[in-house]
């Protein structure tokens, strides 16, 4: 499922991306770009995949970001280590359909020590269906924020 | 969401609980009907229901059955009593679309020290939609088969 | 599933409808609660609702004050009317988990002739859970731009 | 996505594949093999994937089966040929968790001229996960049931 990964490197310290269109005018701090199909029972009565699914399209993406790295999500849940999402938003400017081959470049536009910003653009071809940035933080089993983990080498200086 | 409660407890000979197998020939242990309105989301392209939710509405029919009876699934996992689905069959009569209210008979037909049958027919005004029937166990936290809690006051003699 | 219908016309001013944006700043155009449970697959590993699922619920809200106010959105779409997401915006504040009652108020906060901005609070009991913002737009069949019908009674004057 | 293609052929005259076990017991018709990781909204609170999602799979498995044999499910659909399930059983041996990356074999068992039976092994390396059946039938945009497309290549004699 993973295609390729583009770019890894630590963002300049003072970086706050803050909005769609400013987040994606920075280099990121890290990006990966997967390609997959639209699964069936993704699509909608009207044919498109449903505006909900993007987000699962996105959290794929930043899973998959995370292994090109050289982490495991589903290690760091065994670990007790979690990522919750505090915060989401999707542009959508085109229908995907059923069958359809997507790619999705997911970036990693900013770190603290307890959060991290993606970007997202959805394509289909040259053509862009979506963009999205969401926030996530770091919590422990119980939900409490707690640092992430140096071990992920991705956190603000 | 659930609409009514029409029989708990043994039934009288009789029950007109005809079914997929020998499992639904018999009188239901308990029985219980829900009502529901499909959700935009569960419908696919061609407009009608994906198959796979109905197993989806089935465990809505058992949860809703037990709560019926007095008991919470939710209570039961934090209690760390499981139940697995360990087989599952569906026969498709008639499609569901989207907005379509929907009534579920669930039906306690089968019960053992660590197993539960249900059988399930799911109906659009009178109209027969699909029917199904599911094998359910008894499992702990790490998956391992236990017996089903007597409180539940659902076992084989 | 539908609980309650609190507001439905121009209300006065001075309604609390805080929110992630001036949209919200404003009374709302309509306004609707309802009421549901969570559902066993609507949650996660964690076992909480996935974030994804949220925008589902946002859906089922606008979709009965739709119905609130005597629309119903499987009959437009059977005229060729459709709506589609173009924005949405979701803040998580606290978890929602499996059996949890919600309660989901929608409110329409802007009507253009084309396009509808939705803010929702999703709470339970009287914790706010998370916090929304969706822009829909009319479209046909084909997905091309058309007038929301004046028989909706909710468009820019 | 798709792995491997192991086998196609015209099963033997006279082939009634009734029974989970049967059914696989007999040639198949074709044979195709996809690997898949699981997705993380795919898992439920116990931290496996729920029941209803093997069904989803199975799907994805028919239709890479189809586009191995150089048809295009999606293409169907735009010609105005339908599949739809009518029956649908699934035996669970074993959880699937998250990240975990599975094998599914989809058999065609039996073709006649308007129903096509399947059987399913889902397996993590060596181990059985779960094992399926499903009948699918042939229907127009309508939901009549039509013949196969001869160019489909896989009918009954």
């Amino acid at each position: 499922m993973v295609a390729e990964r583009r770019t890894v490197g630590r963002v300049a310290p003072g970086g706050d991306t803050r909005g769609m269109s400013e987040a994606t005018d920075r280099p990121p701090i890290a990006e990966h770009v997967i390609t997959f199909r639209v699964r069936y029972p993704e699509t909608d009565p009207v044919g498109v995949v449903h505006h909900s699914r993007f987000l699962q399209y996105f959290e794929m993406g930043r899973i998959e970001l995370l292994r090109s790295l050289g982490h495991s999500y589903a290690d760091l849940e065994r670990q007790g280590v979690f990522f919750v999402v505090t915060r989401a938003e999707v542009r959508y400017r085109a229908p995907a359909r059923f069958d359809d081959v997507l790619t999705l470049t997911t970036r990693l536009v900013r770190a603290t020590h307890v959060r991290y910003d993606h970007s997202y653009e959805l394509r289909r071809d040259g053509t862009l269906l979506a963009e999205g940035q969401t926030t996530i933080a770091c919590v422990d089993r119980a939900g409490q924020l707690i640092a992430i983990p140096e071990s992920l080498g991705m956190t603000a200086p």
